[in-house]
């Protein structure tokens, strides 16, 4: 295939469906094979079938495992010497630095001083190397720089790299190799890397489902910049979703601009019904990031009714003891 | 086989394992067959390596289907016309209800009228016939044996019942079948129906696996009884795991006697403890009964160093505004 600029995105490093079997190969041994619930008391409030991908289960507790053991497998012996480093507060730090230690190397973690004790607690428990700093985007970024220029670490973004798109698109593989004739596929938009990884996937090997984001009304930016045809960064995000306080970056957006079908917004209240619904019905621990695409169908921004409907819960990393109800 | 009178307890009465087999084939359309989990982290902590058999995610959210739904498809068309009947302020009442709601028969619960809403709702929800008692065990029976003689409901005890024990029996046959060479199998021990169910099918199918039952520190009745060789009630139970306030009956009594190797206690912080870690770290909704036994190991009082180890997690109906943390 010939390279094509778009932009600044060539569209021959998007992932292929090859791609994506071949990442599913690569990580495989590392990460967990999750499974696919369902829940009758749900199914009969929404009028639907939802068919639960269960990423809170996954290795760190979140999808962010797959990408970041893509990320870290595909780089040379040589390339890898010298660790591999981001800044995160979240779960792509502790999937970094799970990946990086299953390979034996450095991983290198900028993380802001007000990060929860216990995401530190996990990163460093995985025995990362982390390097505190201001808790403001420019802070992160000149330390990150400064952590690379004198470590010679590789970069890994948590979001806007196709490795990294692609480890995310091995869940939905899972799903919809398990489940068939999915009608709709919801997942949380915040970076876009769970969304335009589950995007490639479904419209590749399942082209009349659906591809729906859902995202917090109070922090849009996917929402307002797939409205407006650009990126439209989130300026003071607010929500109780902590995982998708980030604003698309230009390959995730390229890609959800060409394979996303809708993208849906959900208020606060609607979030913590639909992480409370399923706490108490499923008994099982979801993000609140990972409750928005129930929380989608709750508050009526998405009709379900007789449709077959698979959701990727993204995670189940969340402060026992801050718990929003 | 004779029947042989060893005090007030028919022996022959015991389920067999073809009869624990048969009871499995009864209730399975009606139940679900929940799946075994692991957790690395659990066991680096342990020692050990643990299978969590996950009755949490059962009908109901707890074990206490199987053997509702055995008693009630036990009966005859005849014994059922008149519906079923019980008190309970916890799982089995609604287990009662939802069993009784699939057989199309009506179940009559006698509540104290303190229990939680949330217990009301759902035994409501089943389309139970509910009457509120004053909260005394003395009231409770008042008042069944009021609602038997006008309804003419047959009356089924939540544990001293052999089509109980033969339905909670079932959660190990589906355990074993799956896992093999289990060095121990641990349950939490209230009224003693999972217990003494789970003893039989453990000694049954794998008499060198030790069967351990696991017990409130401030609920030990079942310990103590053990120990004397004689049945000694609680007087003032007081324990965060509130399915586990019961006393043992003349037949699991018998049963426990009989098929468990040993009975051992827990601290109300260990059971805590213990709670916590499987919310944090399998990310899922355990009650505090169901930690009982990841209690027990977490403070000494059961080494599980090199040994494969079988949990059954007894429930997951938790009130969620009231964590114990």
């Amino acid at each position: 295939m010939p390279v094509i600029e778009t932009g600044n995105t060539i569209v021959s490093e998007i992932p292929t469906i090859g791609k994506i079997r071949n990442t599913a190969e690569r990580i495989n041994p590392y990460i967990h094979h999750t499974p696919i619930l369902t829940c009758n008391g749900i199914n009969h409030l929404t009028g639907g079938e939802i068919f639960f991908k269960c990423e809170n289960f996954q290795k760190v507790g979140a999808f962010k495992a797959r990408g970041a053991v893509n990320a870290v497998f595909s780089l040379s012996e040589n390339e890898v010497s010298h660790g591999v480093a981001t800044h995160s507060s979240g779960n792509h730090a502790a999937a970094l630095a799970y990946a990086a230690r299953i390979r034996g190397i450095t991983a290198y973690i900028v993380m802001p001083r007000t990060a929860p004790k216990v995401k530190q607690d996990a990163v460093a428990g995985y025995g990362a190397q982390i390097s505190f700093c201001e808790p403001t985007l420019q802070a992160r970024e000149e330390n990150l720089v400064r952590v690379v220029d004198k470590t010679g670490a590789v970069f890994i973004h948590p979001y806007n790299d196709y490795r990294i798109i692609a480890g995310q698109a091995t869940a939905a593989l899972e799903l919809l190799e398990e489940i068939s004739e999915l009608d709709i596929v919801l997942t949380p938009v915040g970076g876009g890397g769970l969304t335009s990884g589950t995007a490639l996937t479904v419209k590749y090997l399942s082209p009349k489902t659906k591809m729906i984001a859902t995202e917090p009304e109070n922090a849009d930016d996917a929402h307002r910049s797939f409205r407006a045809g650009k990126i439209i960064p989130s300026v003071h995000p607010d929500t109780i979703a902590d995982g998708l306080l980030t604003s698309l970056g230009d390959k995730t957006f390229h890609i959800i601009q060409n394979y996303v079908d809708n993208i849906v917004t959900v208020s606060e209240v609607g979030i913590i019904q639909a992480m409370r619904l399923i706490w108490e019905r499923m008994k099982i621990i979801v993000e609140p990031s990972a409750a928005v695409p129930l929380g989608a169908i709750l508050t009526h921004g998405i009709d379900i009714t007789g449709k077959r409907v698979g959701i990727v819960l993204s995670g189940g990393n969340v402060a026992l003891d801050k718990l929003p109800w």
